[in-house]
């Protein structure tokens, strides 16, 4: 995503609106005049920035991944119990994907249009995740208290589970969002799921062969 | 699916050419006037058997799961270490998907205007394949070697992630049909998960407090 330079302010501002915007309306009925209009600039202007509303509303999802990941640092960094940290990122992960779907609440079909011109975005917030998933893996090992023959396709395969179960849910639905009750139910799996990822993390082949 | 009991036979018959054609030409290509040919029967006849083409393809997909089910419990029988059970299982799960879906080569947008037919078939396989996965896992518990909470739970999730696993490669597809190289990937990622679950179901808690 290229962000004139001479103005980042003024791009944030945008940004900032049509998060707004996208959260209220979601992708497919808010229109680039709409956000103009909020922000007292002309069209013209506006596209200046931003050469469509697909491009904007990329440049929110990726401020929101960036959301995501620098909370997640944060957290990594202030806790040290592995076991905790992965719970923390299960939720949050969940949350954040939540939030995401409801900003736009896309049909399943605009989704699969978009899907590629989001391939960067989502190869490059894929490679983040598996390295946060990874540090609070090996912050275990080096407690001793996990055994992980390979770091990064443990990585891979816990979140490849998360957005399969994921997934399963999302499957049987027209709209890219999630009600209370399908929400309830992925937190429920996930949370499961991380249970037992966390006892096959902690089984020590060595001691029971 | 009600197959008239007057002549069983013929209804047998008409399912073995019926998945004969579906696996070559899949059911979006496959007419009932060709199936009718094939076995030298009037459309009618065909017809009383099977009120159209959809029920005629349900009930060879119930055929495939019923000796899916029934090649399980073979082998379940056969087999006494509960660990080379999952692993058969997860393999045959993926091969029986794998020709399941070869066999209708359906647009997912016909799958998706079927699923509502298919509900009913889904939820006896899926409660037939929860009971099977308890089982492997109780012969663990009774070994000794499994420390299991809640044995349906646990058989729910595992069959849940293998699903969510499944999806993470579907999501992206028009067809369901899986090329080599992603049932490869598929397979790849249901053995390391089966692993993982393995391990959590050999870890015990009470000797780790």
């Amino acid at each position: 995503m290229i962000t004139p330079i001479d103005n980042p302010e003024k791009a944030r501002q945008i940004l900032e609106v049509a998060q707004r915007r996208f959260g209220l309306y979601g992708l497919e009925k808010t229109s680039m005049r709409e956000i103009a209009e909020d922000l007292n600039l002309s069209k013209g202007s506006l596209y200046y920035y931003f050469p469509d509303k697909e491009h904007l509303y990329i440049a929110v999802v990726e401020k929101e991944q960036n959301q995501f990941i620098t909370n997640m640092l944060e957290t990594l960094s202030s806790i040290n119990e592995p076991e905790e940290l992965l719970k923390k990122y299960v939720e949050a992960r969940i949350l954040y994907f939540r939030s995401l779907m409801n900003l736009s609440r896309l049909k399943v079909d605009t989704f699969n249009g978009l899907r590629p011109v989001f391939q960067d975005v989502w190869v490059k917030f894929n490679d983040m995740e598996i390295s946060i998933v990874s540090q609070i893996l090996t912050k275990g090992t080096e407690l001793g208290i996990y055994y992980i023959d390979n770091m990064e396709a443990t990585a891979r395969l816990y979140l490849d589970v998360l957005r399969g179960l994921r997934q399963t849910i999302m499957f049987r639905k027209e709209t890219m969002y999630l009600n209370e009750d399908e929400y309830e139910t992925l937190m429920q799996k996930a949370r499961h799921f991380t249970e037992m990822f966390i006892k096959s993390l902690k089984y020590n082949d060595k001691n029971n062969k």
